[in-house]
């Protein structure tokens, strides 16, 4: 005896969430069976408008909503351009502050591994966004990682303009974090990137 | 600056599932958004079809699929009923062989400190069905904790039935378990439910 067929049909289906394994995904489905039925319309409504309504932006890579880029990049003539790797982390470098300008989003980084090359990335918008002669200054802030970095050497290696800076975001310690708790990668780059204190 | 309203409210709504925080919704919500669109359509499919098909048994309590109870309760007249807390708990016991009978889930356990009372579970149904002279006795498979405890002992005080033998699932140590990692609440349950070893 198993399952009935709906039911079934529906862990098979949130299983293939990313983090939910069969367990999960029965917890969920029977969670849904009891509850009012509103809660699975509300979801399936949710769903729905970013089925419809949710794409990326075919200039920057940021979400779409509607067809209209949600940081409006098109709009703007950016002379600095941050690259990042996911949508995400738009929304973290917005939140930190500080930082005016356009923003790349690839839709990843480069991992042989995993089999994605460079064709699999948004690197030909890029390079095309690079031709725009207003642009002075590309901040590589692709994730501190072994296949992020590689992406931004990758990146750096291809820009076919003298007069373009390209930059990577600045590596060591964060910020409240305790020295005995730092791995030794950090610690030995933040020492690499020592700066001049200027105590004036 | 934060998320477009219609991401933000998919992370809403699958927040609201069982074992689901702010982040893994977030990291589902991104998945599905950079998922091929059939990713969406599929499990919208689903959570319709389990919204508008699945319901509960008026009779047995288990699931039932397009007003069709899944274990066909009425088509029975079963001399013993299994009274179990969750339809889950059926298939284990189906899964698990040995026994053949009716069953009644009771949707949930007694728990005063979370308000569910004798009123929020089936038992008016199961009381219903205790006046069929077919039935001889009552298996009351609950939880083996303090709630699922208190749950049979409730119905165990409430059969009006003087013919009608009531018993509870066997108490010890698990098949495969080792002495030594069980608890001491089964341990002292083993010794008090030992019984007569017949080696003839």
């Amino acid at each position: 005896m198993s399952l009935p067929k709906p039911i079934e049909h529906l862990i098979g289906e949130l299983s293939k969430l990313p983090g939910v394994g069969r367990r999960s995904a029965e917890r969920m489905t029977f969670d849904l069976v009891a509850a009012p039925p509103d809660r699975i319309k509300f979801l399936v409504e949710a769903l729905t408008r970013v089925s419809t309504g949710v794409s990326s932006c075919p200039v920057c890579g940021y979400f779409a909503i509607d067809g209209a880029c949600g940081i409006h990049c098109s709009e703007q003539n950016p002379g600095t351009l941050v690259i990042v790797e996911k949508a995400l982390d738009v929304i973290a470098i917005e939140k930190a502050g500080g930082y005016r300008g356009g923003y790349h989003v690839l839709g990843g980084h480069l991992s042989p591994l995993k089999g994605i090359g460079p064709d699999d990335l948004r690197l030909a918008e890029l390079f095309d966004r690079l031709k725009n002669p207003d642009l002075k200054e590309l901040i590589l802030a692709t994730s501190p990682t072994v296949e992020g970095d590689a992406t931004a050497m990758y990146i750096a290696a291809h820009v076919n303009r003298e007069d373009l800076t390209v930059t990577r975001l600045g590596r060591g310690v964060p910020m409240g974090g305790s020295l005995e708790y730092a791995d030794s990668g950090t610690l030995r780059l933040a020492i690499e990137s020592r700066r001049a204190l200027d105590a004036k």
